[in-house]
């Protein structure tokens, strides 16, 4: 569920847009008002926000909050503005000019979207980046990670109930003789993870763990810090919970020496109107801290302001 | 272009239905009275027809059909009435279900259709077999194949014009390299081929004939029996020009002592509306035989009568 508020009646688009305007003019920028508007305004709302401002001033609203905007703040609100699938497809775009292995954006957008969210985040990559995003991941990354990241990004999975049973055991048995002989970037398991539909691997974890005696996750960690069996790792974790994944892609971030202001930025502009109330309910009960108040101690200013109103102050 | 005719003044679904009904009427079937509808209707005619006979007499055309007809005649009229990314879905699933490395129908299917049609093949793919696509490809293939299919069938191609005139050269320069070890499984060939835009492909082949002196299709032929070679060039000859390809197809199919009435079907019930009169072009220039004439050569009977209807008797 969704975590922004915005009003039953909200100003007409050409009204927002004045506004807006206002908050650019005179000296120095209106946050507060910019917040109080774009924060409180839901992804069809914003489009035509942009559309009516670019009609009116003959100017995109992304060049006009460029200028006007610095920083954390400004990269969080103009995440924010851009429609669903064109943001997904900025920030794996972005992930992948400086990709290493221990990126894992590209991973949470191709595993916690839908098939359908997916293919419309590779159809604006393109729009966007005039190239397809699976040939931008080929040419930017390479050995298991390559073989993995893929078919990952290209796999339209399909989201139907259906499970068959005998192929969940004899797939989780795959996994476990391939995990057991460490050859962890072998096809079968990239096979695997990469085009069965959700559900089918729910069921061959579930067969794993209750033929093998623990989570397939665990047999995962035998070296913490291999960047490969991290990644595989959270395919899984998106797979199994998404929103357990992404709370904890946001505890990281908050605890970190030093705030990793764009995992959280991320997180939270991409999914503050998906399921954000139930990250931030997962939040507060691994942490004994709400949310909000985990981001104020954390960040400041403007940047802060605009988090806290997307994720919303209540429990 | 199409080649089949479609009168301007067509009678209406319903009237259709009626027609096709007494054609199923009585002693034996009106076969031609079968051919005279359904081969002169349009898919999105053929559409209404099929929606309207579900309505007026509460049975898919489809299963009528299937009780009326026989043989390769029925197999061809069957996957005619199908819309076209539910056909190629089809036609694909056929193909994996009795796969072998000489199979070429998914090849055929996966680089000569567009990437917007690709993705409704997908679509339909799991409408139709609660599964998606690349994981049946992925189940039903192995070694290089597999490495090289599943991209194939996963990847939605950019399409724009734009070519990037640098990387062509240094890619036509990693085919050589990897052709010249005998490297055809070659992670960078397959990278290549199932990524890069058919624009950016063709300045890479470009590239690869200026530079080394042949094309890369020559290069490609040191084991003629080679299927995974074969599949290659398969490859690139459905990018470089799809109707040369289908030709030789067509070509192939009718030579065979027996004629190979499974692609003779599929080229033609997927063609016929799209580019199957450059297809009969090619095809008359390279053996001086119109291809109407080599099908009544070749065919007989009802089957014989429907394909002719298909791609028409002109020259």
């Amino acid at each position: 569920m969704s975590t922004i508020s915005v009003a039953v009646s909200v100003p007409s688009p050409a009204e927002d847009c004045e506004q807006l305007r206002k908050a650019f003019q005179g000296w120095g920028t209106n946050e507060g008002l910019i917040i109080s508007i774009l924060a409180h305004r839901s992804a069809a709302q914003r489009r035509q926000i942009r559309d009516a401002y670019a009609q009116a001033h003959s100017e995109d609203l992304l060049k006009a909050l460029d200028k006007e905007l610095t920083r954390d703040f400004e990269k969080a609100v103009l995440l924010w503005i851009l429609d669903p699938p064109e943001r997904d497809a900025v920030l794996a775009n972005e992930a992948l000019k400086k990709w290493s292995p221990g990126n894992r954006a590209l991973i949470e957008i191709a595993v916690t979207r839908t098939a359908d969210e997916m293919f419309a985040v590779r159809r604006a990559y393109q729009g966007r980046f005039k190239r397809s995003l699976e040939e931008d991941v080929a040419a930017h990354t390479n050995g298991d990670f390559r073989k993995l990241l893929v078919p990952l990004v290209s796999s339209y999975r399909y989201e139907g109930p259906e499970v068959n049973a005998s192929l969940a055991k004899s797939e989780a048995k795959i996994l476990h003789e391939k995990i057991n002989e460490k050859a962890y970037g072998h096809e079968e398991i990239i096979r695997i993870l990469t085009t069965r539909s959700k559900a089918q691997l729910f069921a061959t974890f579930n067969d794993y763990n209750n033929g093998f005696g623990h989570p397939i996750n665990k047999d995962l960690k035998s070296d913490p810090k291999d960047d490969f069996l991290f990644a595989l790792r959270a395919i899984m974790r998106c797979i199994i919970c998404p929103e357990r994944y992404l709370e904890k892609v946001i505890r990281l971030a908050i605890n970190k020496m030093g705030t990793d202001e764009c995992a959280l930025t991320r997180v939270i502009t991409t999914r503050a109107e998906v399921n954000m109330k139930h990250i931030k309910e997962i939040y507060y009960k691994r942490n004994s801290v709400r949310l909000d108040h985990a981001l104020k101690k954390d960040t400041t200013g403007d940047y802060e302001d605009f988090l806290v109103a997307l994720i919303g102050q209540d429990a």
